[in-house]
């Protein structure tokens, strides 16, 4: 990425954007563009985490695996973020990290980067028949929270209209989904996208209710070059969850690009209430 | 779980068993019936994990989700277990871990465990029709491994045999697995299960590859009393790939009790070589 004054930056660089503060740590500041229910969007925190890995001058090979684990709410302002590199091998690297604000774990993470080498290849998930983004309407902004503005969503089923009356008998939502400033796709971008859904429970019960993440894994299945290749287009997004019980529910997500290259697969447990 | 004496303890239990040595840190030692290609199955190095969490004196709830990061091979012998509870909210606590053998890390680890309360309640991800495990051979113990031998796997769909000349069109293994030393179902048994699937890149590739696990994370579906009810019956274990590509592929499977009650998701990512 290139290192444009902050004027130029999109607001999900300014969202991302750290301070190294020496060693392993980082600091950074929560932005208002990105406000959810309470504390910032998740993704953008993941995204934020990842960004002091990719930052790191000893990183060694791009991003394969990052699990976040939502400890507390983060608090509007500075945040501190330690990136430890545990262990380096020959073709990877792993990574643990907390964000801190004061005395607090507010988000803990762990993370893989590795070298990658060609080998056989075969994508066994085909993306779902669905239209082309710009044959669908642009959904609604109006969800009482500021981050959904930073997204061009278009949904194909399970929309935000869907969340009425009985609820739905399915709890997958399937959508093309870009950064409303158009920025092309990196790791960072691809991070907050595979936590962008709105909470199955609110597709199923007909409803918002409370709910959150607290655990999100992104594997990066896509190479360097792929997401270079990916650069401004939509990304076609389908989540479902396998189970809602005592409080509890997972969500499996699946992202694609047009061509239908898996770039990722994303898996989260969420906390719920009913 | 009850305590019973060394000699009296299944090979698992065994596997997983720690010292507490003060503060923080557990030490426990690899045991060669659970030996893997290179070290132990990673199973039940993510049950032994789980294990310092449910032996930790400060421990708040039931594991809800545990993320596994192997860093490195875990030698045979002794290894130390740091478990520290980094957040403790109302109804939940956030976990992180370490395995260190030396100065190395092997094995880092978060975890997330709380308290559950009943909800609304729903499956989606019904169970493949399969036959009844009684109706299935117990599959072959030779595959190389000694672990296997702890299990008995009998496979519905891409078994071991499926292993073989141009390869299969399609990553799922469905298979009845438990114990072979029977055992009543809890957290640590489930855990390992959730990493008890052969690489997926064999059943594509048609042949065993060098591979391994680079991460895995287990999201606990199931909550105490079905996990009671469960005793020693088999579990239903399906898995698949969503995609292969750059030395890396992605796992996903479901674990379910006969009665369809959905126990476990497991995802993993794999390193694979072709």
């Amino acid at each position: 990425m290139s290192d444009p004054s902050a004027s130029d930056r999109s607001v999900f660089d300014q969202a991302v954007a750290l301070e190294h503060a020496g060693g392993d740590w980082y600091h950074g500041h929560t932005h208002e563009a990105w406000a959810n229910m309470v504390g910032p969007f998740g993704g953008s925190t993941a995204a934020t985490m990842l960004n002091a890995i990719l930052q790191h001058p000893k990183r060694h090979g791009d991003p394969l695996a990052l699990t976040l684990n939502y400890a507390g709410p983060v608090a509007d302002g500075r945040f501190d973020i330690e990136a430890r590199p545990v262990r380096t091998n020959r073709s990877n690297q792993h990574w643990v990290l907390e964000m801190r604000q004061g005395d607090e774990v507010v988000t803990t993470a762990t993370a893989l980067t590795g070298l990658r080498r060609e080998t056989w290849s075969e994508t066994e998930a085909a993306p779902p028949e669905v239209p082309a983004p710009e044959e669908l309407p642009r959904a609604s902004e109006d969800r009482g929270v500021r981050w959904i503005s930073n997204y061009d969503m278009r949904f194909v089923t399970g929309g935000w209209d869907d969340v009425a009356e009985e609820g739905s008998e399915s709890s997958t939502t399937t959508m093309w989904i870009r950064d409303a400033q158009e920025r092309p796709l990196d790791h960072l971008a691809l991070t907050a996208l595979g936590d962008s859904f709105f909470p199955r429970s609110f597709l199923r019960l007909g409803r918002p209710v409370p709910a959150g993440t607290v655990t999100l894994s992104v594997y990066y299945l896509a190479t360097a070059d792929e997401l270079a290749a990916h650069g401004t287009d939509f990304v076609l997004g389908s989540v479902h969850s396998h189970r809602f019980h005592g409080n509890y529910h997972d969500e499996s997500a699946r992202l694609w690009s047009r061509d239908g290259t898996l770039l990722a697969v994303s898996n989260q447990l969420m906390y719920f209430k009913s």
